[in-house]
């Protein structure tokens, strides 16, 4: 799978900055068929850890939270930038190259003792995902599980991830 | 199906400003196998459409988007705040109350002359699905179909896509 994966990933060269390759899943989101089987994919590895709850980062993890979601029948939790949730929230700040940025969820998005699997496209640095994870802990849920698309293994997500179990589809050894 | 939806979701006054009653979905997305009835619901009025491509809008969109091609098997487009997506992309502004915002698509997501099914969550004023209408029609493609899960009616949006054919789950009269 994570092979035939790559061919669906479009790498782009100095986005957003110089350097960096970012790799493309809007080429994946086109291929139909081959989409559902990603899908199926993440689906069966949430499965696995049997939560109650999926929750999803803004926003590319939202595509794949929604299909995750619908095709589980789990209910599905936006974690989302600051200021967007309506309702009353909890926020967990977090640390980028230069400067913080933050993350929010809603406080009754997650009921105590839940079974949480966090789902986003991609595993870089692993900051978002931590950040995520403290903001289901802060709302007394339990991580069983952290599910990305793609890992970027070079920044060493999973490292600062070693108090969950990390799955991830696609892995990439280098930019 | 209208009435049952309006149950899952929840209004939330003066968000978010003054005034407004904001339509909060989250609660719809936390329902589970509700959710995969309005998902199902979303995919029978798409597919009567007969559309090549389903172009989502960020970012709520998206949940509803991947959902919706997942079930479908059609390719996903995701149509974007300026400056997210990372190969060349075609822009289209829209006027705001105050200002300007603008939505951006990647020149190649659209062969000419493909159907285009254009998905939100909301209909407020109907600017934003104004502009995707026009960035798809850059694109060469054909709207055939535009769903929104909830209509404001009283904001008039349907007028505005007068010459699109829009369909809404769930509508509401008035704030």
């Amino acid at each position: 799978m994570a092979e035939d994966l790559k061919d669906l990933i479009r790498c782009i060269p100095d986005f957003p900055k110089k350097g960096v390759v970012f790799r493309d899943i809007t080429t994946l989101l086109k291929a139909g068929p081959r989409f559902i089987k990603v899908v199926n994919a993440l689906s069966n590895e949430c499965e696995k850890r049997r939560p109650d709850v999926i929750v999803a980062v803004e926003s590319r993890g939202f595509v794949l939270g929604g299909a995750v979601s619908y095709r589980l029948g789990l209910p599905l939790v936006p974690a989302r930038k600051p200021g967007k949730l309506p309702a009353k929230t909890a926020k967990q700040e977090y640390e980028l190259e230069y400067g913080k940025d933050a993350i929010e969820m809603h406080v009754d998005s997650i009921q105590p003792g839940q079974r949480v699997v966090i789902l986003d496209d991609l595993l870089a640095t692993g900051g978002t995902a931590l950040a995520a994870a403290r903001l289901v802990e802060k709302l007394k849920g339990k991580v069983v599980g952290m599910l990305f698309l793609i890992e970027l293994e070079f920044l060493k997500g999973r490292q600062r991830l070693k108090d969950y179990d990390v799955v991830s589809l696609v892995k990439y050894e280098s930019e």
